[in-house]
């Protein structure tokens, strides 16, 4: 920079505003300088001009799992806006209990940032007070902590969009399939959706079933280990509602192995409208996640330039999609 | 800086120097100026704390979308070796040859980290001879460009798994399904799966029929939309080698809707050891990726502190899974 300026015959402040554009240089002198700085291949440090202007430019996104369908179109809807609005995105996976406890002792993040998304993180009341310390706007993406800024979906309607599908066909033997988190914080959208099993059962005047809802521990193989339950049931179900796409179309493979026609011996619904619930033709309900990524970037940039939020709650609408593996009972 | 240095009784250089854990100043000084430090709640700014050191404490990851399963599992490993370094993880997501062009144009990550990861980036000549300009180190994930130091699987090897598992089965029809990209740079795995395909049908003397060879462009329905045309032929194969899971499970999605049994009708293999293979029971040639992440978040991690490299290729070996998707032609 010294050389621009000794060039420029101006101060090193002058060059340094003039560069990253702060006003208080004339419009003759800022192209002067940048003519000499791109004649000597000057180039404004990004580190230092941020640091002149108490802002980074970036945005932390936390997420438990990157190699997760959800958290990974989540991901690449957020990084698509912020890039486009010029912020760099850092990412920090928080993986499990202990890397979410370690993460929000050590908060990494921590004056490296404008702003942090969290990706549908269960939190423990204490790590929401730490979010605090970051001293940065905080969003967040597919679910709700705290009176924090977010978008996401209404689990509770998902699963009756789901659940009224299964029961406006005819069934009346309608099981759930849930995968259970070893997690300390429960996943809300676990609890929203088994209230919605519960309420839709009731609402349509149908006795709760015990033997209906299995819990599996998440898994590849959870949604096949728990319909190879329902199916040995003195009196299976007609219908499953899995509570993801990722454990329907397992229990779609369990139906397989066991020679049960789908829609016709058993109807599937799951939720999510992951890509591979279009390859195996699955009904599904979908929560539009690339919606809620996108919607939650561009919360995250109004926060950022300090523009008022048209709304601090969104809840991005479920769209039930027909498609193979759902019909009336036999 | 000046309040603690006040207190401390030294000079701010010396306060900086202890938080910083600079060596110069006695470990009674340090423990003095870390107590005063916290007392008034001083935080070392990691900002200006790297700029002192010319660092950046940061590695750019850059991938063409973060929600494909093969992208989103190498970021994972690599996100989660860079992280237990303590090294912050910037993504740019590049989709398309657009996207692609823009980045080396602007160059976003230039003087904001310390090294690049390129996951599997096709790139164009001028594009590579960008990343000079980047001034930092660059580890290519799963793939190879110039003579950067990357990790890699060698395709080659990995169709000729996949071929040879089909002719030990006895197999003498047999395809091959492939996704082309309409980048301008052409994947090199895409084009190293197929010399495998063309190479393993010459060693067993098979001669080559253009009708086997179905490359369709890249999207969910890809597999099946082949698997029709295939289907189609007066003389269809009796085994495919598909060059992803994700094309192979489309592809048995056609297979069930014609009737088609398989393996018994039809085998299929595909590549990968994507979750869903596990979950649909299809045979396939793992490529590791969870590992090629690992071992190229490590790569620059070494680059990173200027520690040498023990090779700076690294090659994956792959491995054939036999599930239930393939058996002797009937």
């Amino acid at each position: 920079m010294a050389d621009v300026a000794r060039r420029a015959g101006v101060s090193i402040a002058t060059v340094s505003r003039a560069l990253r554009d702060v006003p208080g240089v004339s419009d003759a002198t800022r192209l002067r300088i940048r003519e000499i700085a791109d004649e000597l291949s000057y180039v404004v440090s990004p580190e230092a001009s941020a640091l002149a202007r108490r802002e980074t430019g970036r945005v932390a996104v936390v997420v438990p799992r990157i190699d997760i369908w959800f958290y990974a179109t989540m991901l690449a809807h957020i990084e698509r806006v912020l890039r486009g609005a010029d912020l760099d995105v850092l990412i920090y996976q928080v993986d499990g209990e202990e890397q979410r406890k370690r993460f929000f002792e050590e908060l990494p993040a921590r004056r490296k940032v404008d702003a942090v998304v969290l990706i549908a993180l269960p939190l423990l009341e204490r790590e929401e007070r730490r979010l605090d310390l970051l001293g940065v706007q905080v969003v967040v993406a597919g679910g709700r902590l705290h009176d924090y800024p977010h978008v996401e979906v209404d689990d509770h309607a998902v699963g009756l969009t789901a659940m009224r599908h299964l029961l406006e066909l005819g069934h009346r033997r309608i099981a759930m399939i849930r995968t259970g988190d070893t997690a300390a914080a429960a996943r809300s959208s676990e609890l929203e959706r088994s209230r919605a099993y519960y309420d839709a059962l009731d609402e349509a005047g149908i006795p709760f079933r015990e033997d209906y809802l299995v819990t599996m521990p998440f898994g590849t193989h959870a949604g096949a280990g728990a319909m190879d339950r329902l199916l040995a049931l003195d009196e299976p179900p007609t219908a499953v509602f899995a509570f993801t796409d990722e454990v329907a179309i397992s229990a779609l493979r369990s139906l397989v192995r066991n020679g049960v026609e789908v829609p016709a011996g058993m109807s599937v619904v799951g939720v999510d409208d992951h890509p591979h619930a279009d390859v195996v033709g699955l009904t599904t309900v979908t929560q539009h996640v690339q919606e809620q990524g996108r919607l939650s970037g561009e919360m995250a940039i109004r926060l950022v330039r300090g523009e008022p939020l048209d709304e601090a709650t969104v809840v991005v609408p479920n769209q039930l999609i027909v498609r193979g593996t759902t019909a009336p009972p036999r």
